[in-house]
């Protein structure tokens, strides 16, 4: 193997395969993907399972606190997780690009490795893909996932037991992510220490459901933040949302950059946040829970399902006013995921 | 929707959600896909199943034939049936370039529909991502897929059983894809009608194992072509392979080409190709089911297993020679799947 990427590491030959043997298996080894057949045979010892796929684009590759291959594990582990599954496997495939350098790509596939491990999820199957030099933008992935899931969760992607009175819990501070992407471009020369928020959010989940809350749905608030999760479930479901601004946690830096930049928190993508929408009753005991994890430690309850004003979501502001949360109508951050 | 693909397209706001609701959801239309939840919740009636991923960037994006969405369909549809699978459910992500035709989009969506359909396969997730002009070529698909594994095939994609004496079968001709391809890019001017093989394989495999034949290794020849399957197989399984050339199906046409441009048909991809290892006993008869099928009818026997020359992959040439096929040192072919 050369220093850098070439063309012959996508040919499917001998230069291919040594790239899989020397950087995939070595990272991911594990007794499925060591196989190499073209399909991972996978046992479930379920017949009801969740299944999800996203591609990350993520620029720059690096930031403060993690890179895209962090980004794509936690990213699938969480889409499974917020379905009410538990995540299993897990495929990576890569576009790259030629010339594209193996020590930045070792250090992307041991970050994989590592959150794989951490989420324990297996890497069970991939694929390479390279492509000419200026015919993409250094590395692309993709990562789609395999959870297992328990009947008695099916209603959490559906949402369909939500009521007034329900209330809304988000496991911690919103906007990190998009704002330490923002940082690592170099944006107007803005230095801070935001780092992203990325993480697996897999065993927090694990803990507020085990505890039997009733909780009646989760979803990760990545692209188009928290604004677009909260107004998609209201234009859904046929309720209302009203939020207290006051009690949604932003860093100072996460707001002051997003002040001096133009961008608004709720908007910001994040990459370890999930809203929770729980029955009223049990809202503080899913807040207790989450303390209790190292993600959830700074979780709040922000707002709750209302029947006035259906389909719209209510922010009633630190000033007393109240407005309304609209969907992002264009492009905040491009290539934020 | 505009004309062209926007960055906004890729921002999780209104303008993607219409991209969805206007373009995936019209074509690829099911109650899984509909329900646009994060992960796609599966009753898979088993607890044995196969999972693949594969990126396209095949370059151009539409060639005689084909284009890029149908062979993501075929491509990840076919790795599933090799494994013995049947194949059930497919994940649709995408990667567009900022100014990318919305006609063009279309015309591929539409080919995914169509193949999908044709195949049985259920389009159930998916993604979409935008990068800036001239960050990404076009457009790349990653499709990743899950097939129903009856415990009784479980032995066909780690090919165990394999013997001196065991048949090897071809369903049709070699070299059809790449050529295609290569055609499409108008290299060194080259007219022909040569068309890609690009076929979802799942009913042809299907018949072949429904009529108990003993078939002990199936295995789609995409990139690197026959030989270097043949080539993987001979390394892995500490066996020896004898071809005969002149019992290798290839189009005038394709062979034509090939010499003109210097290739050799043996290393060229295929996307609607399958090798198989049979039972001497049952060759014959997989090969009368094979030719039953419409992929199946220029199907031969190509080769068989040895106990001599271990690890090596052996030519009986047209003209009585004998020379060794050696597995893909180089790249032949860049973005030809």
């Amino acid at each position: 193997m050369g220093k850098n990427i070439l063309l012959e590491h996508g040919s499917g030959g001998i230069i291919s395969l040594n790239l899989i043997k020397e950087m995939f298996i070595k990272y991911f080894d594990n007794p499925v993907l060591n196989k190499q057949t073209d399909s991972a045979l996978l046992s479930t010892e379920s017949d009801l399972i969740s299944f999800t796929t996203d591609s990350y684009v993520v620029d720059p590759l690096f930031f403060p606190g993690g890179n895209i291959g962090k980004l794509a594990v936690c990213g699938t582990v969480n889409d499974l997780a917020v379905s009410g599954a538990i995540p299993k496997f897990i495929s990576v495939s890569f576009i790259l690009e030629e010339g594209f350098s193996f020590e930045e790509l070792e250090l992307i596939v041991s970050s994989i490795a590592d959150e794989a491990k951490k989420s324990e999820v297996m890497i069970v199957t991939g694929d390479t893909k390279v492509v000419n030099r200026g015919k993409c933008d250094k590395l692309f992935i993709n990562t789609s996932g395999i959870g297992i899931l328990n009947k008695k969760y099916k209603h959490i992607s559906t949402c369909d037991n939500i009521i007034p009175g329900d209330k809304i819990i988000i496991n911690g501070t919103i906007g990190d992510h998009g704002m330490a992407v923002m940082a690592a471009r170099d944006f107007a020369g803005f230095k801070t220490d935001i780092k992203t928020d990325c993480a697996s959010l897999n065993f927090l989940i694990r803990d507020v459901l085990d505890a039997n809350c009733n909780v009646k749905f989760i979803r990760d608030a990545t692209r188009g933040g928290i604004a677009t999760i909260l107004c998609e479930l209201t234009e859904k479901m046929n309720i209302g949302i009203e939020i207290e601004e006051s009690a949604v946690p932003v860093r100072e830096a996460v707001r002051g950059m997003c002040e001096l930049l133009g961008f608004d928190p709720f908007y910001v993508a994040n990459e370890g946040k999930v809203i929770m929408i729980t029955s009223a009753e049990d809202a503080e005991r899913v807040v207790e829970v989450m303390r209790q994890n190292e993600y959830g430690a700074d979780c709040s309850v922000i707002g709750e399902i209302t029947g006035n004003h259906i389909g719209k979501t209510i922010l009633r502001t630190t000033i007393g006013g109240r407005r309304i949360i609209e969907m992002l109508s264009g492009e905040q951050l491009p290539r934020i995921c």
